[in-house]
């Protein structure tokens, strides 16, 4: 087999075999095939596409190419989620331990936050001392004692993937659904989830901007999973406005405590709570969704779930302490409001802006490796269809220094963009997308 | 600028701007730009096609990444032909002494045979002593003393283009419109050529399989020349049967010298002559094509076009009394004829297999930088459409061993195949595209 051979038979819009896209991978990932060679297979097929045969292969092959892990043997009701990446996006904080007092296992492996999009590692480090580089011992031992991990990566998952995407990052080959859905797959795939749901983000704040692109999306990873041998259920979700209220790392732990003592933002809330009904009929602790809601809420309304988010923490070193007493949680210098300037209601609170000035208070980063301060932030204090009076508190801005601040509030205020007229709140999901058939459902 | 965003905007579709080209191709040049990058965005092209104008930009950034000789200067009526290549093709040991003895000057750089196609180079080294290697400052003085040079590459011509050639190679994507039409012209005009003729060959032992593909490539050519402030005519010429009786370079220079002396094969004779009639009317020594065919017969009938093809030879070190007594050439150790099987019409004489079998017998490389044996090949004796009796002589084998001609013998039988009823010959040319204009034209 020659890697040239499977580029131009791509380029010429054929199928390729799963023995060619075996082979294709497994040598990319031995060095055997130069970056220049898959370059142009990934430009050929990002324009020319690919079958749902084809994107299983890939996503089994770049699965096979490191470490498989195998969470099924080992508990009878592992399920795992996945977001696609988002503006506020503390969902994972809340779900897993909701989903683990259901009686379900979860062994996550988790991202950091890149560019406007948050990543759950970093707002875990928020907490002191919680250690989010499990190894792969330490991972398995935790998962068969409690079955309630949350780390980074651990042991050599999907090592094709992450050499390819560093590639497609800097050759325009990002954009492409099948090698998108196959990225995410494969390492969702070799961290052993059998049950997953895959929670897509569609918006101005999200990598999928229309609700179609991200339809496509879910869809394609759902038929991924079937054809792999796992289930999947796509949840697609809005990311327009933040999720929730607050965007910065211990902002948003802060957030997610308070949701878990039932005291969080509604939207957030009700957004966490459709998420582990999900998970808990995909790894049949429940036949419906009705069914599965009335155990997640009862979870959240007995503090069960909030006892299973403390022996996280416990158990991965954190000192319970700052979430028990949250206010311990480090704050920034400067906590500067906002307040409308205007009378009416909320037309707009663009994510994609909110999750950039983050980035310039210093909560996010625009390069892998870069530091970044736990404490700033922005609290947002309205949604999508609220009126407001005329100096309401509009948003918060938790920032270290008054020239960081300074550079943040003009896009933060141009984020609110206000009408005369009664503006619809934002959905908060717009479509699940089940094995086989998709659900139309939209809820507001 | 950054490479990234340009592979971008032509994965999207949109045309590239001159300064964005000029950027790409001069830090591709300089190494500042990966291979990765280059093979993602020639994909990109590939799939998504380029304007005219882009083709011309990408074409001059090629020309001046290196070297760019001026011709036009030194002469009045400098003038160039380019073949696609193919096989039997001896055209520019022909044409050039006829345009040069109409008063033309020839400064020509040619290149080796690969694959099924021949080179000039490789025909010319049959001769003992000629020089293919002429340094750039023994290029200019020849071509200013004696307006006729016939040598290899001279010089640091477009770089940009053997570098991204390369990589075209292992990448697939060599099968692009816009990149075989920008490499072939940067060589041409980086070379010094104001006028050209472009004879693009079209059939089964040609790059471009099909007469319509040769035309988007001709077209193409000719509108790079236009835009470039070139001169270019395009011939559309037939290459489904080789061109000419011989196949193989002493055979091939044997043919060369029989047709300066009036003695060629008919269709090897008629091609040239209506070759070297459109390039005296490029470069303006005959109004049109009849009365510049009335001059290229003069040269040819009164012997001057011989005598410039002598001039060559001496003036690059050749031992002319090779050519003035051809028998003295090399002579395969085998020399193997082969007598029709039947009676009939020849309806095919594959020109790619020939090609093909000359390689094996060793005339050409499969690799770049492979020996080759000058005095193998094969001499086909009759055209398609010709009647045959049983017995008579088809084709002959000049091998230099027994093995390699029973390599090459089943396949040049199945090269020829027959029809009982009466076959039409091949035409000789298909079209001619010049500036601004196609005029259809079908010759036999």
């Amino acid at each position: 087999m020659r890697a040239v051979d499977i580029i131009i038979k791509k380029r010429d819009g054929e199928e390729l075999t799963t023995e060619e896209i075996n082979y294709f991978i497994s040598a990319y990932t031995r060095d055997e095939i130069p970056d220049y060679q898959a370059a142009a297979w990934a430009m050929a097929v990002l324009l020319n596409g690919m079958t749902a045969k084809e994107i299983t292969d890939l996503t089994l092959a770049m699965a096979q190419s490191g470490d498989i892990l195998d969470l099924t043997g080992m508990a009878d009701h592992a399920v795992d989620k996945h977001s696609t990446g988002g503006v506020g996006d503390k969902t994972t904080l809340v779900v897993q331990p909701l989903v683990v007092a259901c009686g379900a296992q979860v062994g996550k492996m988790s991202g950091r936050g890149l560019g406007f999009s948050g990543g759950t590692l970093d707002k875990l480090e928020s907490i002191p001392g919680y250690r989010v580089d499990l190894s792969k011992d330490e991972f398995l031992k935790q998962f068969r004692e409690i079955g309630n991990v949350l780390t980074g990566q651990t042991g050599d998952l999907a090592p094709a993937d992450g050499k390819l995407y560093a590639l497609r990052d800097v050759t325009g080959t990002v954009a492409s659904l099948p090698l998108i859905a196959s990225s995410i797959m494969s390492k969702k795939i070799a961290a052993g989830a059998h049950s997953i749901v895959l929670d897509v983000k569609a918006g101005v704040g999200a990598f999928m901007q229309s609700v179609e692109d991200a339809r496509q999306l879910a869809k394609l990873m759902v038929e991924i999973a079937r054809q792999a041998g796992r289930r999947a259920t796509g949840v697609i979700s809005d990311m327009n406005q933040p999720l929730g209220n607050a965007v910065g790392n211990v902002l948003e732990v802060k957030e997610a405590i308070q949701t878990l003592h039932g005291e969080g933002p509604e939207d957030l809330t009700e957004h966490c709570l459709e998420i582990a009904s999900y998970m808990l009929v995909l790894t049949d602790l429940a036949r419906t969704v009705i069914e599965a809601r009335q155990q997640v809420e009862d979870a959240l309304n007995s503090g069960k779930a909030w006892e299973k988010f403390r022996q996280l923490v416990i158990a991965q070193n954190g000192d319970v302490s700052y979430i028990d007493h949250p206010e311990k949680l480090s704050q920034a210098r400067i906590i500067h409001p906002v307040y409308a300037s205007r009378s009416g209601y909320l037309s707009q609170i663009h994510a994609q802006i909110v999750g950039e000035m983050a980035v310039v208070l210093g909560a996010g980063r625009e390069k892998k490796g870069q530091q970044i301060d736990h404490a700033v932030g922005i609290e947002i204090h309205h949604k999508v269809g609220d009126f407001l009076e005329q100096g309401e508190k509009l948003f918060t801005i938790h920032a270290d220094s008054e020239q960081k601040l300074q550079e943040a509030l003009p896009a933060l205020k141009k984020a609110h963009q206000w009408s005369n007229e009664p503006v619809d709140p934002l959905p908060l999901f717009y479509e699940v997308v089940m094995e086989g058939q998709r659900l139309h459902k939209t809820k507001k």
